[in-house]
């Protein structure tokens, strides 16, 4: 195993990439050393530099175009937090240049720069990660590998979402903030599948001896953008976002998953998780998993004088001690860095990929099959629910299932 | 308002009427007594009237052939828990012959029986009422009540569904051991809509200003009844039904609805509630309702320095003092009967009506509307999630707004 640090360059010095750089400042000098960063605005390229002075650490080079940063020898991986609308395209860039690139989460707006991302990513010998930081979450990792012992039985369906009350962020008394409040502005779809659909599909092996075969979408009204613009006096008041959008896939292995969006109203954060097999279920919502022979079945007696069974949820901290996943079992008594810890994993993970040259846990099938759903749930949601086909962007190659484990972060194996 | 005890005709001796005759047995004799009994099976017959003698109760008549009891001066309203099969061709007949019936919850097999039902209901001065209880679940009642006061805001989204491991009482050794279990046998597609659908299908005020548009249907594999059948030596294991059918309605006024069903897994039961609006949630496996402006906010900062909001939920018990539906105000103190007091409010509302001959809180265009669930989600699933739009029963009289509350047991004002 190589143990030089990677040289990292930033392209994006926006917020994301301040969250990203204060989790990177817990990680030792062996692991990782930012040498470069980008930005079109020489203001951001500015804050950051601060950022770097203020916490005693060397300066990194500067670059305004993301290209000639990319063709610097001194850098050996790109992290990627740009707007929605450039880091498919920069990736790209990235990859043809043979760098390893981490690209933020998101969707896509067209399958063709995801089919941009996959030939460029087979063709120059680079990479690129999702830094799907949930695919590292506590509890995904706990039931993932419950999963992969059998404790769930055959897995059938599986729910997952992005819920999460951010009209503040997206819109305030001057309109849409930000390029987010703009895509939910002019898009209706879900703009955000992977949080929950990224550890859903590692559960299930997409690409991996499955894959996503349809997706169908459906928009509720929209009316809490309205209702949050209209309390602040912003001049945009009408976005195309339903409140609540709700997507159904069926996967080549006969399993369903449904996926839920929703943004714009106030309601408690949840990401929606739900796994079902043959023999248990973990459902987010209800803080519970029940396991047949492990979990109670009580029996009970109707007015009419006949039994009947009622199973009852275990808390999901009942399944820590034995079930965490190796990764958290090492991480839990000290879980540092930005989203409770799991920043630090999935960065971790792509840089252990970046330094030895393996292929990342979260590759460029998975980045295309899961921002694949943003563009196909506009078209489901635009065509009344159609079902729209996935396209199968491992032209085949997800039929094998995964032979082995490339490395301890593998969510595949 | 008329004061006489409604003479019951109750047609299907089956488990179900028993159930339904243990809670009468608690009402008083000014409510309502059973004058006649109908079943095919004299041995059925016979049990039941060692029912009645071993609760010192009067005998009623019998019959053999419904359409005799039917015929019967004596009968005022009808119970019919028969077979999926035949209970909507014995509720037509009820209303050819003027009397009330009260239909069991279910869906329809083709949309011509639901309208043969609506026919002969605007036809012969009869009427029927679905007796779905858990529209009188103290739950469903306490968010109805809440919406109509406008705490949820304008609704948006609502999920519900019926998700109870039943395989147990579906089949054995034996192969099938009822309808039911041969229902899920052949068929594929949401059969048991009305529990979930039903409470909320009348906060959306469905047939009365709202109606479902379309259903997009969509099943994962067929392995619980498998599981569960091979385990216990069933002659027959290939189930038609997929483990979990998920459904998504939209509605006329914009809204969303996710239903679900899954009967063949082990799980804690579960009806999916849902209930979402712009200002406020019900979210049954949370176990919590979030209020904007009552229900706690907590700013927190992240990594970065930042400040984000968590909306907390509140149990549900929390809002029963001063929200509970009047109905539960008043029965909250003495819930008797079955499934936790449900099956006597519904079974008082339709005695009521009966009574009275006013229209029931769930009349026969709700029937069809929530009973057309089942046929055309069996056909999305069989085509691949092509959403099916449905009838509109009501002949375009849905357009208008409910006026004015009918009786206390009014689901709608």
């Amino acid at each position: 195993m190589d143990t030089r640090p990677v040289r990292l360059g930033v392209i994006g010095l926006g917020p994301r990439a301040e969250t990203l750089l204060a989790t990177l400042r817990n990680f030792s000098q062996e692991e990782c050393c930012v040498t470069a960063v980008c930005d079109i605005a020489l203001q951001r390229v500015e804050k950051i530099l601060g950022i770097f002075a203020a916490n005693k650490l060397p300066l990194p080079r500067t670059f305004a175009d993301h290209r000639k940063l990319l063709a610097d020898s001194e850098v050996d991986a790109v992290l990627i937090p740009t707007s929605w609308n450039s880091h498919l395209a920069i990736a790209a860039d990235a990859m043809k240049a043979g760098k390893y690139a981490g690209i933020e989460v998101g969707g896509a707006s067209s399958l063709d720069e995801l089919w941009q991302l996959v030939r460029n990513a087979e063709s120059f010998g680079g990479a690129c990660m999702m830094l799907e930081n949930c695919c590292y979450g506590r509890n995904e990792l706990l039931v993932t590998n419950m999963v992969r012992q059998g404790l769930f039985g055959e897995i059938v369906h599986c729910s997952c979402g992005y819920e999460h009350d951010i009209a503040w962020e997206l819109v305030d008394k001057n309109g849409c903030m930000c390029e987010r409040g703009f895509q939910n502005l002019k898009r209706c779809g879900d703009l955000y599948p992977t949080h929950g659909l990224g550890p859903i599909a590692k559960i299930l092996r997409i690409n991996r001896g499955n894959r996503f075969l349809a997706v169908s979408s459906f928009a509720s009204k929209a009316r809490g953008f309205r209702r949050y613009a209209e309390k602040v006096g912003s001049p945009v008041t009408e976005f195309a976002m339903g409140d609540v959008v709700t997507s159904v896939i069926k996967c080549a292995n006969g399993e369903t998953i449904t996926l839920t969006h929703g943004i714009s109203l106030p309601r408690p954060y949840s990401r929606d998780c739900r796994v079902q097999g043959t023999k248990g279920i973990w459902l987010e919502d209800a803080k519970g998993i029940f396991i047949e022979g492990i979990s109670e079945t009580k029996t009970e007696i109707d007015v009419a004088g006949n039994p009947y069974y009622t199973h009852v949820w275990d808390p999901v901290e009942k399944f820590y001690e034995k079930y965490d996943h190796p990764l958290w079992q090492e991480f839990r008594n000290n879980p540092t860095g930005g989203h409770g810890g799991m920043d630090t994993l999935s960065l971790r993970a792509f840089l252990d990929a970046a330094r030895n040259r393996t292929p990342p846990p979260i590759d460029v099938y998975d980045c295309a099959a899961w921002m694949a759903v943003t563009a196909l749930s506009e078209s489901s949601v635009a065509a009344g629910g159609l079902p729209m086909p996935f396209p199968d962007f491992t032209d085949g190659k997800w039929i094998y299932e995964t032979r082995g484990k490339i490395s301890k972060w593998d969510l595949n194996a």
